[in-house]
């Protein structure tokens, strides 16, 4: 659906609210996508989200909206509901889903709904209330469809028509012993391909990829867009399989992965902070600023040192913008285009000279080329020819220091185990800042000898 | 595989071509994945890319690790090689990346090709062909399973057995009427678990999701990863069922995007440029660097206009870079928490004001905080109360400012459909450089009365 079409539903359902239009508002819950339902809810009151809920008749879908909430509105609407409800609606939803929101509510209520939940599920999503958040075993389903190796294809597919029904991805058929240890793969491609009395064990894959329950989920994407696969196994330490993780949970990890690292590079906390509170907004943004209002205090130190030389030439101070600015903007350019290479895996520590030379003569080549143009506009202002050098030197050495640092730092922070993202963070800008700032006043003050 | 196996594989690779052997060579590469093997290709010389790819024994190999070649090293081995040995490998690629890849070939080469190639596949490559690279039809595979609606289970699972097995993702199975126009779905699962004589009408889903062939690429990935489907249907203007796009290759384009997003923030072009040569790397980086530029030879005149009460009160200048630095921090700040939270769908066009009113409450009250401090630090240094006040109001000014326009900027962006990324670039940041200096020295000059 379009953000367009988006626009329209919430308008509607919004209008229809305000009209009390009951049976209508149920007639279009019906017939919209649980997706899309879940995006209106983000626009609506917590009253009418709790209204809109109880409008949904089909319990299958009230699960569908839970797994597609965002985290304070699915809290919002969880805490109005009694647990009888709340458990009739988990029944019917992936176990992760549910781990995931149980996670997340108070230990007495989330204990409540566990015993009440039905034995097989509960035990299952306990299970997966050990495994931590970020990792294989905090994202991956429980159910999965495993067979072992003596079964012919023919029974696959009868035992496939009485059970896993509830199987959220029933592409992949694995193969396991008689510990549940995990030998290989097959599809259901292949078992209606064969004669149905072959047995799995003449045709299944045992190249198979998996993965341990403790893998960080970023490494785990990694894979799964690596080698194109729709699902990964998981296994414990002695190789049984315990779960998948699926291509669509990949894919939201890829997304926050991205957005993390975008916000981690301006300061502002490693998770969306758009929702949170302004308190929490200004706590997570204060350490950055605070490390740049400290590189800013010193610069102010050392333009004050050579305040004699200010008095006698007043204009010297006009060019410390454009020094600053040039030199942030180049440094900029240079350390996110390392940190994304670095994170998409386009660049590699190994090429670490090839990377900073290439970005230190862009640097150079860039200096030359402003520092040039703004002396120009120095000597066409001031007509003083060593003031207009001095300001170009200052342009050219701020911009190819900048274009340095701008990758150095984040290629040395990488190959020191150390995340990349935090080198475009205030202490490589703000010391550029303070040593650009430096280079234009010794240069200017010792050319001009004032 | 983690970087550090990977990194282990290319150094043994280097290792074993400085020894000349090949039989060894030939072993490792036959155990790789073609996936692994495909980056092991970025890290070697031209040489001794040509090299390793003929020890590939395996055509199909072949075809896969073309697949994952990123481009330059993919035109790089094909410069070397026959019309013939290609059209071999490309026969067993999936029809998308053979489009992608004929692309971008000269156009003789590339019509000598498709020439050679077999008819049925060459004709596919040729459609494709015509689809921009970035809508649907440029990303979807011709490949993919249609049966006619009154066919049933049973004789559709017999015609799984001998057709469609070139099909990448056999896993929905599309109903197509007498036309070929796409009427519903179903899958595998589905027809093993319902009796063989049940026909497909009676069990397929009519609620298709579908695209049209010029949808943008990222509104199909969008499709894909909102609704947690595999793959998704493209008809052309009639419903023709036409291709399919499937699931791996939008976390490709997921990835792409948030690597654009983060390199246009920085002025850096669309795609990624570390890979490219250093003057189109200075070609594409220098107009944000001209805006900034330009934006600081203002802000240098400004400065110049208040020529004599600098001579009078030189430490004025002392605090241009605090200013400046902490209203471009909180403004990056703001932009991008605005920007990435529009791009993920986080945030809405619909809710300006709130977002708006948000940041600017942030930006006043760090920027009391930081005014505070840095005018304190000005009032210790100099013990100027007129000028410590004027140096504080000009950080509240500056920071208060930058937040507003951070958020209001890209939100008004977005409102009238232009891509806010835009917003973090130099034109918005060198503004509010030449605007809080100006403030600056306005309230210092009027205060102080010089």
């Amino acid at each position: 659906m379009h953000s367009e079409s988006n626009k329209i539903l919430v308008e509607s359902i919004k209008r229809l609210f305000r009209r009390d239009a009951t049976s209508h508002l149920v007639k279009i819950v019906k017939k919209t996508h649980a997706a899309d339902l879940a995006l209106v809810f983000e626009s609506l009151s917590n009253y009418n989200q709790r209204r809109l809920f109880d409008l949904i008749d089909d319990v299958g879908m009230k699960g569908e909206v839970f797994s597609n909430l965002e985290e304070d509105t699915l809290l919002g609407i969880v805490e109005g509901m009694n647990v009888d409800d709340i458990v009739e609606v988990l029944d019917l939803m992936p176990k992760d889903d549910v781990a995931d929101l149980l996670g997340r509510l108070p230990v007495e209520k989330s204990d409540d709904i566990l015993e009440k939940m039905k034995k097989e599920g509960s035990e299952e999503v306990e299970g997966l209330l050990h495994y931590e958040d970020d990792t294989a075993g905090g994202i991956m389903v429980p159910e999965f469809i495993a067979l072992e190796e003596g079964i012919t294809a023919g029974e696959a597919i009868r035992s496939l028509q009485k059970e896993h029904l509830d199987v959220e991805m029933p592409f992949y058929l694995y193969v396991v012993d008689a510990n549940g240890k995990l030998i290989g793969v097959s599809s259901l491609r292949q078992l209606v391909v064969v004669p149905p009395n072959t047995p799995l064990k003449n045709f299944m894959t045992t190249d198979v990829f998996a993965v341990k329950t403790d893998m960080d989920q970023e490494e785990v994407a990694k894979i799964v867009a690596r080698y194109d696969i729709l699902a990964v196994p998981v296994v414990d330490d002695t190789n049984k399989l315990v779960g998948i993780v699926t291509v669509d949970d990949v894919i939201d990890i890829i997304r926050e992965e991205a957005t993390e690292d975008i916000l981690k590079m301006v300061g502002v906390g490693e998770e969306f902070v758009e929702t949170k509170s302004i308190f929490s907004n200004i706590k997570m943004r204060m350490p950055w600023l605070f490390a740049s209002c400290v590189g800013g205090i010193i610069a102010s130190f050392i333009i004050g040192y050579f305040q004699s030389s200010l008095t006698k030439l007043a204009y010297l101070a006009a060019f410390i913008p454009v020094i600053m600015g040039m030199g942030g903007n180049i440094g900029v350019q240079s350390s996110t285009i390392t940190v994304r290479g670095l994170a998409t895996g386009r660049l590699s520590i190994r090429d670490l000279w090839t990377v900073v030379s290439k970005q230190l003569l862009v640097g150079l080549m860039l200096g030359l080329f402003y520092g040039f143009a703004v002396g120009v506009v120095a000597q066409l202002k001031y007509s003083r020819e060593l003031f207009a050098l001095s300001v170009g030197l200052g342009v050219l050495s701020s911009m190819t220091m900048a274009a340095l640092a701008g990758s150095l730092v984040p290629m040395t922070l990488a190959k020191i185990n150390i995340d990349p993202a935090i080198a475009s963070g205030p202490f490589v800008t703000t010391a550029i800042d303070i040593i650009s700032v430096s280079f234009y006043f010794i240069i200017a003050t010792t050319l001009l000898g004032i």
